[in-house]
């Protein structure tokens, strides 16, 4: 089966969302993150801002804040509604066009599928400190800080949907360290396993 | 820095050996393995076939067995001593030459060096199983329990010895699932990632 979806998980500053807008226009097919974020808050009917702080990582302090604040909503927190939704979301889209997603457990909810390429990037803390500084700025956190604190999010988030690891080369076809290969070479790799399919099946 | 050593850890049957042998050929580079268990062997003065049994798996009944049966030297067990002399055969040999070594912990025990690309092969249980009968023939274990068994004697000599996670993608610069990827093609990746490495450092 030609595979027609590529789904991106990966560290927090390794450069994975890079990748996965460079592979889509390279590919000339669908990118979805924001947009993803956007499909899902319209069908959610919950605040934009806050699919778009939650979406991607652990049930935190403002999901239960936001439960307490709007109540359940036939007996599930915020944070099982909006799987489903992220489920559904992601299913359909799969379903609609050729695309890339990039994170919300997309790999996952996409088992079934035998036409995905499922991809992990990853990459070092020296390597990745100095990109979100560059990219995004300094806090008053650590850039080692916003590191650890957003993967174990993400690792949390992962655990608690699928109950597996996240980043087990197992879950992936391929995997990735950015910062020894280069954004542009994993672009490469992930593009030439995604279009020269002899050896996909 | 360039690369002149690839590691490759692999999952039992997911053709991790038949890589590495076909990057060497193609690559025209060293290939460790059997040659890396001799060397060992001579290293030691332990029995090559117990050598070849014990040193990349947990520690088993049989090495506790082989310590009853021949003591212990200098209040080291023979699963130390044989980390200790694989660990420094490895080191020789990466600083001999370059070359492909096979499994053994040699993405750890060479972490200290820059000049290494580390490689994970993987692949679904379907995949392996096919393989291992096919190469190996039958046993009197379904081909899926002597995978299991195989692959969590590895990982617990790799937990043992390292502290880590063997399987994590963080563990290696590349993992790759040979049977949606195909074996030849992963040799190809590996391969044009050593010689072409413009964007290796």
């Amino acid at each position: 089966m030609k595979k027609k979806i590529i789904t991106i998980s990966r560290e927090f500053g390794s450069g994975g969302r890079t990748i996965a807008k460079a592979l889509a226009t390279r590919l000339g097919i669908a990118y979805y993150d924001k947009e993803l974020v956007k499909q899902m808050a319209i069908d959610t009917g919950l605040d934009q801002q806050f699919v778009s702080d939650e979406s991607d990582y652990a049930p935190s302090k403002s999901i239960f804040a936001y439960n307490l604040q709007e109540g359940m909503l036939g007996g599930l927190c915020a944070a099982d509604i909006l799987w489903d939704v992220q489920r559904k979301v992601i299913l359909q889209l799969a379903d609609k066009e050729p695309c890339v997603i990039v994170g919300r457990n997309a790999d996952y909810i996409l088992r079934d599928r035998t036409d995905c390429l499922n991809a992990f990037i990853h990459a070092d803390t020296s390597f990745r400190s100095e990109r979100i500084v560059r990219l995004y700025g300094t806090t008053e956190k650590t850039p080692e800080e916003r590191l650890k604190d957003k993967d174990a999010k993400r690792r949390i988030n992962y655990k608690h949907f699928t109950e597996k690891e996240w980043g087990m080369s197992q879950n992936y076809h391929i995997s990735l360290n950015s910062g020894v290969i280069g954004i542009d070479k994993c672009v490469d790799i992930i593009a030439d396993l995604f279009t020269g399919q002899s050896n996909l099946k």
